[in-house]
């Protein structure tokens, strides 16, 4: 396994390995079993697996958790190194962000949901995430169901902007009890993590329920959802149903829905979400 | 010459080209000297060349020229021919821009000078250059400096991006009276041609006069400069002053300056530029 941090250091590691396809699996390391998946998926389809830890500074707000995140790297080198990627890139923020970066890669989709409450962070997801395809020129790029909103809107740049890469993803990895693996959970206190599952417990009663046809009970629903989330202790962000291909709220032509959900525990926001008619 | 519209076929012809250095002219057609000059200079320089034709409707504002903006297709193919062109890509509106194209790439900058009176032009451009360089893959991209504005936002991309390729620029073509070669001078009446070199002449004076050392006298020239530009006829919607690394206001470290000029005459609006150092 080669590990570097330079772009220039890059540049030459990815040289040789020009004669494999490759697949790039970008993250913010504190690496769980999610990513061991992206990793996974990568190399049982023939790829040889490049993957980034980058704590990207411009997808974080004023007053998130951009100090505190947590970076084990040797950790997370260990686990690379298990898992058979060949090639771990940590860089340093300066390589990749500058005063002067401007240049933003934006979609209004980013200013909904997690959009709304966390402004700009998807412009900051889809800029860092363009400069790591250029820098990798990957054959595919593999990203985690969990963050469905992220996952649609690098599709839609990928497919809009014709980068020449496929992005593959991979099924939301959860513990024994349903809660979605995520770095954040780390930060939970215990009393909140055996609250945690819950989250993930309300989307799956709400499945079972199934969607109200007609708009305004679908309103009351995604209402008696959050409403339901707070009386269990969580404070939600929102609770949204969308149509699959845009995002969008449902319309009669929708062809598939995702029930999304934010909501804080304590300090810690979590998210999930799941698919309607599967 | 190879002659495609649709990205299959591009594919296909890019995929029999892939053993040539690639340099790409991306133009919106009408072509002229100074589109002639961007493809010698790659030719020179050992490239192959695939030059775009796409009068792209997301850098046109509404009431602006996109539907009347020339066409001159057969006349630009020969051109082309003539130059020694490998490959010319006239791609339907369709297949480069849906009603669901969502996706911008954008730059602050992008919303002064010419941007404060063409809302979203930079925007535009800017992912729709992005779009050609992921289909063409080229070593170089060629831009005229003409386009200064936009030639700063393409290079700011390509480098905050980490896009694989190199922007190399050329040097305004001017006629023989000193008008900026431009496919919109075919809209100029006879006697508005009379008055559209003016606009160039009256940088050259200020260039001759020299830039006023603090701000409040450089305020007051650029208002003289366009005062004057507007006794000569023209209707001038901007004439700034930039830093040429920054394209913001001067500051005592400003290393070179650009003065920037947008002017109408009659329907037609000419933009021109020069470097106040060289």
């Amino acid at each position: 396994m080669i590990h570097v941090s330079s772009l220039d250091e890059l540049k030459e590691a990815l040289s040789s390995e020009s004669d494999h396809p490759l697949a790039l699996v970008p993250t913010m390391g504190a690496l769980h079993s999610g990513h061991v998946e992206l990793v996974r998926h990568a190399k049982s389809r023939g790829f040889h697996v490049a993957l980034s830890i980058f704590v990207n500074p411009m997808q974080f707000g004023p007053g998130e958790d951009l100090e505190r995140y947590p970076r084990p790297l040797s950790a997370d080198l260990d686990l690379c190194q298990k898992e058979g990627v060949s090639l771990v890139f940590t860089p340093n923020v300066s390589e990749m962000v500058s005063e002067n970066s401007s240049i933003r890669v934006s979609h209004p989709v980013g200013s909904l949901y997690c959009g709304a409450y966390r402004p700009g962070h998807f412009d900051g997801v889809l800029t860092i995430v363009a400069k790591l395809f250029h820098l990798f020129s990957p054959d595919i790029a593999v990203f985690g169901q969990k963050d469905r909103q992220q996952l649609f809107l690098i599709e839609r740049m990928v497919a809009e902007l014709d980068f020449p890469l496929k992005i593959e993803s991979v099924k939301t990895v959860r513990e024994y009890d349903g809660l979605a693996k995520s770095s954040r959970n780390r930060y939970l206190s215990e009393s909140e993590r055996l609250i945690a599952p819950f989250l993930y417990g309300r989307l799956l009663k709400a499945k079972e329920e199934g969607v109200p046809k007609n708009h305004s009970d679908q309103q009351a629903w995604l209402q008696e959802i959050s409403k339901n989330l707070s009386t269990l202790g969580f404070r939600p962000d929102y609770v949204s149903l969308v149509d699959r291909e845009t995002f969008l709220p449902p319309t009669r032509d929708s062809s598939g829905l995702i029930l999304l959900a934010a909501a804080w525990l304590g300090k810690t926001r979590l998210i999930d979400n799941l698919e309607m008619d599967e």
